[in-house]
């Protein structure tokens, strides 16, 4: 098969009605490229959704893309997990934030952030493609560790349920770089700048109950954090 | 007046049924010192709100305490301040990633985390409390920077509608400390432990345009900003 492209250009329009930003358009993009960088560098992601009694939930969840779906996990018996099988529609977004910025004026203080939302309706995944997505999340949070773990049984994979939501209808916004002032600002006399923020590594702690030869030798997914957390 | 305690007990019951949280209920609170805590160390939020036609959407936005109430702003024009003001229910969720939590197993392999889920309706803030409210956002953002700021000018304050929304129907969760391995898998020969992750601060960066007077000479906020991320 020849290697078909799955990113749009960059200045894809906007993939439906319900997707294409209104504020600060500008900020906005929808191609595959921009809104796969923000979703691969998240490890949660906040989903919308409604219940039978048609109240409106935002609940917080691991979530990790393997090609074009995104996906997330819980028991069967979770209470989201149950009321994104009812084929209703739902919304997921990441994001990062990565600043504040800090303008002359009040009113032009923002933020530095990279945002993705994703709309759609959630498809269950079923075995055998539900072990291999269960295993791009741990790979997603600790590469190579799959192989060192003790793998989930039958009955934990019974008890997962997995769901995908399809990027294909997805809107990405970002901001970044210093504040915008009003031409007439520029020389008000006070610092003005970004204060940047990063959700960074600090020093893995070892649990107590580790077994001090496996405690002295750390995979290479711990080591490498190490040495995020010390650089 | 006498000072009347604002918080609920520790062990608070959930304040509605909808603030119940079902899964892993024991790292559920519903105090209002734990709900402060969590919602005074976040930027930003996720709102869940419905439009007129039934969609469901999740942006997200910046957020901040006053009292009893959790604020967003925005622009007069902004669907999503539009669709707060209908009367319809919404949710808003802050929640803090705290680490990466390797347990032996795929299956106990999770996150730490802390969490507030907010349901109700939003109200607009008129003046002149307005005022008050968007100064103790950038109060939020970089204390005492208000006194040093060009303030908001009249034409600014119209053309932005603040709302609030009760933390009276809220729900903390958390997770802290190292994974919880079946006890038969706690000789599993591989490091277990955290990953810890904080949102932290990074060197600002003065504007380009910065008046060179003002770059050479940042306010308390910002130098405890370059302290922080040198620290």
């Amino acid at each position: 098969m020849p290697d078909v492209p799955l990113q749009a250009p960059a200045d894809a329009p906007p993939p439906s009605a319900r997707t294409r930003v209104r504020r600060l358009a500008e900020n906005a993009r929808y191609d595959a490229a921009t809104v796969r960088r923000i979703v691969d560098a998240a490890w949660i992601g906040h989903v919308a959704f409604t219940d039978d009694e048609g109240g409106v939930h935002c609940i917080p969840t691991a979530c990790w893309r393997v090609g074009g779906h995104i996906h997330v996990h819980g028991s069967n018996g979770s209470r989201m997990l149950k009321a994104l099988q009812s084929g209703r529609e739902a919304a997921l977004t990441i994001t990062h934030v990565d600043g504040l910025v800090l303008a002359r004026s009040a009113f032009n203080t923002s933020m530095n952030y990279r945002s993705v939302t994703v709309y759609g309706r959630f498809e269950v995944v079923a075995p055998p493609a539900k072990e291999a997505v269960l295993a791009a999340l741990l790979e997603h949070l600790a590469p190579g560790r799959q192989a060192q773990v003790r793998a989930g049984n039958a009955q934990e994979l019974a008890a997962t349920t997995v769901l995908r939501l399809s990027l294909d209808e997805a809107a990405a916004k970002e901001r970044s770089g210093p504040p915008i002032d009003d031409p007439e600002d520029l020389a008000w006399p006070v610092w003005a700048g970004v204060l940047p923020l990063r959700l960074a590594p600090a020093a893995p702690r070892p649990d107590p109950h580790c077994d001090p030869a496996a405690a002295a030798d750390p995979p290479p997914h711990v080591r490498r954090w190490s040495g995020d957390a010390a650089g």
